[in-house]
């Protein structure tokens, strides 16, 4: 069963990020290691006791569509209720609006225990907070007070709506309309692949809807965001009649089964009435700040089923008794983690999970300091290194992530293939996080095209300075001597990682200006590359922190040592994936740009 | 709708691999290009005529257990006559035993076209085939008389029984138990994970079951191998009583639902009538032999089903139009293909699949000329390099395998994660085959701890020293002013993965002396470093051949033109994988060897 990793997160936000510092922001003035482990623990025990125990159970009887709407799977209601009833939606909302205003990076953390426990149910919650941050950035007063009190506190939820069949990555295409009738609009056409786009939990939805007014200009430049209510509220609070809006059906998915993803039809009746979400022709801009935030999280729905993945390998080698070792002559046979692959492969989940964890927790603190800092260049030099990270934190989180869920699988050999066994959904669910939000493409895209650059590298150059000149000084502080065994090893190939991307960066920034084209054609490996690299310098930070707790004897010591062996294979069979990247890097995108796509 | 690569198989027999000079020797007199593409083209249309369109029904139906038996979902039983009538089961079987004789070769491309189109369905002929196998090897000749000549002609199908429930990749476990009663013996106990243990499209079903004889010694030298047909035939051959066995569930899988996995009941009743097939305490001994066509067949699966996917992903990547690529400033949108990542992930896939298929019908030829050539030295040294090649083939070919089709998937974009679009099914379908047959890290512990030590290295380095020499005299050849674009570029990376090969392949053998449990934790790494190198090693070769076809105004140009732009791609951006293996391999397993597992 699933069990947060909370000594991990604790390690991380307090030894390995300092976010003590977070207290001494005018934002965060009740921020403390004790109120995050507190809140961790919290989180925990929720995850445990109410989310992860319907994980199995909803996959199995799914969401289920029919006449008057969407049922969710048994139990989904009432769990619901739990998380509304526990505070759980405002956590992370700011406190003017309603929130508790807990830092990002503490929010990040537990995303990845409920998304670890019950991605599928996760889902919903995720997507209420993306639609609030929607309008507490652009919606009028009217609009806040009417929708955010009760969407903050979880009785309402919130949607996004986006896709239609022919715009998926291309919103460019979007086609549904919109008119203006009174003081609101009259809106008609159909949206995919909407989460949650019915359900039975919350009382009402909140659906944010990416339009076209009449009149609009073709391309991205004329959508325009809208409210679109489930129910229309009355002038009172209450709900008011139903819109003309419902969901048409509900698709049959790989995964996720209990998340209903539905295609909506809007207008069939005349028209849904919406309202307008700040002013027109800025849909889509309001839709990337948001969305900035929800690729944060759908990184860390990664790294969250990674780590519910290690946990099931874990037990089942502890559990699963076949066979002597290579080497080893016991007459009994041994449970199978005394194997060296089936040890290979525990060490490289859970040292990729730690790697992706630390990053994605980095990541979400410059989001922190990027709001709370008291000067302006250091909050945009925060902002700058976190929408950096941002995709990478999206793509690699989700790519090796469900590389390492497979993995899992493996450990359990033929028993990994039935369904009952558990971990084959997992292997299902992840499979999607690197296609919603954008896929892996459109975050190397943002990376190269956007983060890049608008800069020219300057934030990337800033990172690897600062990376590189941490590295260089534990160099300098580490006795030989009483080093443990493989720390120096495991700086010395977080150093070298640094500079192979920095030689790849050069690289990758000279092919965008001789020849587009063929960069795109090594954009994703490109950002694999930061991900492993970046990954190994905190797995590096995070030993070096072990190893200096161990020498002065504070802390866990089991924990302490796990870390150091975990950063040890890290840096020795994860990070050499940089040398393949930074060589696929170097020679560029020319066998791509110059493919001739007839002959594919 | 899957189409049989053809083209590509015709391409790597007649040109690639040279099979005109199978015809020379004695036991394949009748080969010959034509008669290849005839069955090739044969086999093709059967698999896209009958397979294919079962494919996805096949899987949305699955196979259904009730107490008469297991039912296999429609059209199954009518695809298996048609199967059986063209007389497909007797392909690849020797003359002497009732077969046409084909090469392995041969019945390997064949395999790939059928598992491509529906490897649930064709698992029912390959586990038959592996039992004929071992009747020939092994059988009396009055189990011969007996069984064969119903099985060669698909009459009768066949199984293996290993697994039991605690005997997994531990055959030693093994506790299915034997006694002698007359001129046959009775057989107790319960098998798992058997493929087509019942069904409902042949009369018969012959069980081989390894299983202890009563006072056999304990481990794997006390594994007895018998037969066990689900009916007794009678002495004039009809079929006779119920055999005292059933199968008394089927598993809930994540993929081949077509393909009913089994648990079988021996003996509830007082035992079932099992006969001797060879020597008490060989059983192991006659399935290694068997499994090793088995692996190669399995390794092929893997290759199908991403040629399957590539197909797909091809297909749409055609037809879905979506954005405009980057760089190129389109009025309209555009079929996604024109996107660098996309075309990037297809190249991947298409290359992929191509050297993957090259090195397992390179391996199939081993086994031909292992059996046929005239000097005895010379068929000793095919079948050493055969079965060198074995476990790498089927552990690269299904391990990348998997990955290419979970990019098949990423082409899709969300519509992949839809159950009816078709991909995510092959997604999971092609999960086990890195699993049964023996896992990756079984392949890799055979690739180290006996093709490799029992040599010495010597198969590996006479492959090494062959396939360098042949390179370096593509370079002495090439004239640098007519060679097609990258051209040099893709020999030079086949020889430096070949270089970069041989220093990990001397590395991992004096760790295997020095630290045995260190270098299993670098096995599978090294696996996969022999498959990417190797199959670099064939794709230059194609490279090379197609530019000298191209400078002769021979062969279809843009086939050949086609292979050039596809191996030139498998050049830069995945043989660079081989980089960062031999990193790891080089560092050694410590990082494994010594890790505590009460830490991980």
């Amino acid at each position: 069963m699933y069990r947060a990793p909370i000594a991990d997160q604790r390690f991380l936000l307090e030894h390995v990020l300092g976010c003590a510092q977070l207290a001494q922001l005018p934002r965060f003035p009740d921020y403390s290691a004790e109120l995050a482990e507190s809140v961790l623990n919290a989180a925990g025990r929720f995850a445990g006791e109410v989310l992860a125990p319907l994980n199995q159970s909803g996959d199995r009887a799914g969401a289920k569509w029919g006449n008057a709407g969407v049922t969710t799977p048994p139990g989904f209601k009432q769990a619901y209720q739990q998380y509304v009833e526990g505070g759980w939606p405002q956590l992370a909302i700011a406190t003017e609006h309603g929130g508790q205003g807990a830092p990002s990076v503490l929010g990040t953390a537990i995303e990845e225990i409920w998304c670890g426990a019950n991605m599928a149910f996760m889902l919903c919650p995720l997507l209420s907070h993306g639609a609030i941050e929607a309008l507490v950035m652009a919606g009028s007063d009217l609009l806040k007070e009417t929708y955010l009190p009760k969407m903050v506190t979880g009785e309402w939820s919130g949607t996004m709506n986006l896709t239609e069949p022919q715009a998926g990555s291309d919103l460019a295409a979007i086609r549904t309309r919109v008119a203006a009738s009174g003081d609101h609009y009259l809106l008609s056409g159909q949206k995919i692949f909407i989460t949650y786009g019915d359900q039975d939990m919350s009382e009402n939805i909140v659906h944010l809807v990416l339009a076209r007014i009449d009149g609009a200009p073709a391309g991205v430049k004329g959508l325009t965001l809208f409210v679109v209510p489930k129910f229309i509220p009355n002038e009172d609070g209450t709900l008011g009649k139903a819109n003309d809006l419902r969901c048409v059906s509900i698709e049959h998915k790989l995964g996720i089964h209990a998340s209903p993803t539905c295609v909506m039809a809007y207008g069939d009746n005349g028209g849904a009435q919406a309202w307008l979400v700040g002013e027109p022709g800025r849909g889509l801009e309001y839709m990337f700040v948001m969305m900035n935030a929800a690729r944060l999280s759908v990184g860390v729905q990664g790294i969250g089923l990674a780590e519910n993945a290690f946990q099931q390998a874990l037990a089942w080698a502890r559990n699963r008794v076949q066979g002597r070792p290579v080497g080893l002559r016991s007459e009994s046979a041994t449970p199978i983690i005394q194997h060296a692959d089936v040890r290979r492969l525990l060490l490289t989940l859970r040292s990729g999970v730690e790697a992706m964890r630390s990053l994605a927790l980095y990541a979400a603190l410059q989001l922190d300091l990027a709001r709370a800092l008291r000067d302006a260049g250091e909050r945009a030099a925060a902002l700058a290194r976190g929408e950096l990270l941002i995709p990478i934190v999206k793509g690699w989180s989700t790519e090796f992530g469900a590389e390492l869920v497979s993995l899992a699988v493996q450990v359990h050999g033929g028993m990994g293939y039935i369904e009952e066994t558990g971990i084959a959904q997992v292997l299902r669910d992840v499979r999607i996080t690197s296609i919603y939000e954008g896929t892996t493409a459109i975050q190397a895209n943002d990376l190269l095209g956007r983060k890049l650059r608008l800069d020219g590298g300057a934030a990337l150059r800033a990172l690897l300075d600062d990376a590189e000149r941490e590295l260089a000084g534990y160099a300098t502080s580490a006795s030989a001597a009483a080093a443990p065994a493989g720390l120096a090893d495991t700086l010395a190939a977080a150093r070298e990682g640094l500079g192979v991307l920095r030689t790849a960066s050069d690289s990758v920034g000279k092919q965008m200006q001789a020849a587009i084209d063929g960069a795109f054609g090594v954009s994703v490996p490109y950002l694999r590359l930061c991900g492993v690299v970046l990954g190994g310098w905190l797995m590096a930070r995070a030993a070096h922190i072990a190893a200096t707790q161990l020498a002065a004897n504070s802390g866990e010591r089991s924990f302490l040592m796990g870390k150091l062996q975990s950063a040890r294979f890290y840096a020795a069979q994860t990070l050499p994936q940089a040398l393949g990247l930074a060589r696929v890097i170097a020679q560029g995108g020319a066998s791509v740009a110059s493919a001739n796509i007839d002959l594919i």
